[in-house]
């Protein structure tokens, strides 16, 4: 946290600090202390949670492992897991944002793993505060993160624990809407190249996104309306965070 | 590798990979068979390693730890170490590219400690290939990765463990080369977003780093000199290669 005097006013402005973590594994270069920790999976992870609340859902229970899911759904409850972008057997659901509608999540419990995401979420749930967030409720996230006056950092998911561009998309989107603020300053490179890809990318972001290798991977599985789906920007409010071991959205 | 038929000539067209390890805390996500491993560490060990044999030097032994500089030193040998910006007490010379003239360095074994770079050399020296590279020697290490005819890894050394932004310009400029020679191609998202960046920050060079945490840094520890110098692009044609664990220049 930095501070500067406004000797116009003579008020003392507290300015907060913006990180990026560009991947998982580099978490634990950061400190946590007094810091909200925003967590992106853009394709597909953080964007289906946010539609997950979205559409009514009560509560979510984030898992690593297909064994700990499996076991939940001997226990009764409605599970969602998916790996390498296909549903598993056991599940109800896999990791299509579309199968995620009010008919089947309104007021429900729901179980869920993916390749990628839930792990992120898992690795940050130790923070003292963190927030799931996407193009879908991005200025719901910012307008959040500006009114809790603290220091930020975007934990990007990454892929396979390396970086992925769409995630370094959405920290620069974010960024952007901080910096706005006049609230917010950073010195970390890692927001430096997220805010100037972001820059190049969203002169047309559809145009973008054809180059990053998540969206060709997705695209050869099929799923191009889900992927364009998951660029969408601001549409709902909801901002989903960890409460204990399971997420709620706060913003109903 | 990536196979492409051109049907104009029916002769087959080998096209070889580009990745970018933008940390060596990543390093274990790239598979290194049949590779080339360019390593970077613009500011500032690999930009002072190329000045080092520019000027003569025979023989570069890198090591991690300062204790075993150390013992170097007291067997006799030339040392250079660094820790934090500044020469360590023990050595014979710091980590200013100037102080590594021809009449200290000419025909000279050399061991060499810094606080980031060495270290990821190290992390490294396993590989088949492994290149030293910076912008001063870029032309040549393009030139040379292109006839080896391998793909390439460029390995970003960060700041300590973490992602810097100029590393990544290198492999930007570096990539652009690799590209132009049409025999090179990438589905890596660190290398495009290497190249997007390169493709900001040349337009003006000197203007874009004043933004990067490395600069500022090394500002206020007065080196601007020494800053300005490591982004000088072709003053030498210089090739350090790792040999056993020791380097030597393969290009004289």
């Amino acid at each position: 946290m930095g501070f500067f005097i406004n000797l116009a006013s003579l008020k003392t402005i507290v300015m907060y600090k913006i990180e990026v973590c560009l991947s998982p594994e580099l978490f634990d270069k950061y400190t946590l202390e007094n810091k909200i920790v925003v967590i992106v999976d853009i394709l597909r992870a953080t964007s289906i949670i946010t539609t997950m609340f979205h559409n009514g859902l009560k509560k979510l229970i984030p898992v690593n492992s297909l064994k700990e899911a499996n076991k939940y759904k001997n226990d009764g409850y409605l599970v969602a897991a998916e790996r390498n972008g296909r549903k598993v057997d056991f599940a109800d659901y896999g990791n299509s944002p579309f199968e995620f509608t009010t008919e089947n999540l309104e007021g429900k419990t729901l179980v869920y793993s993916t390749t990628n995401g839930t792990n992120t979420i898992n690795i940050a749930a130790k923070s003292e505060s963190v927030l799931i967030a996407s193009f879908l409720n991005l200025s719901s996230v910012a307008h959040y993160v500006v009114n809790q006056k603290k220091d930020v950092l975007i934990l990007c998911s990454g892929w396979e624990g390396n970086f992925c561009i769409e995630d370094s998309l959405f920290a620069g989107a974010l960024t952007e809407k901080l910096l706005t603020s006049k609230n917010f300053t950073t010195n970390c490179d890692s927001v430096i190249l997220s805010l100037d890809l972001w820059n190049i990318a969203k002169i047309d972001i559809n145009q973008y996104i054809k180059k990053i290798y998540q969206y060709n991977r997705l695209i050869n599985l099929g799923m191009e309306e889900i992927v364009n789906y998951c660029f969408r920007i601001d549409m709902t409010e909801v901002l989903p965070v960890i409460e204990k071991y399971y997420l709620v959205n706060i913003n109903k």
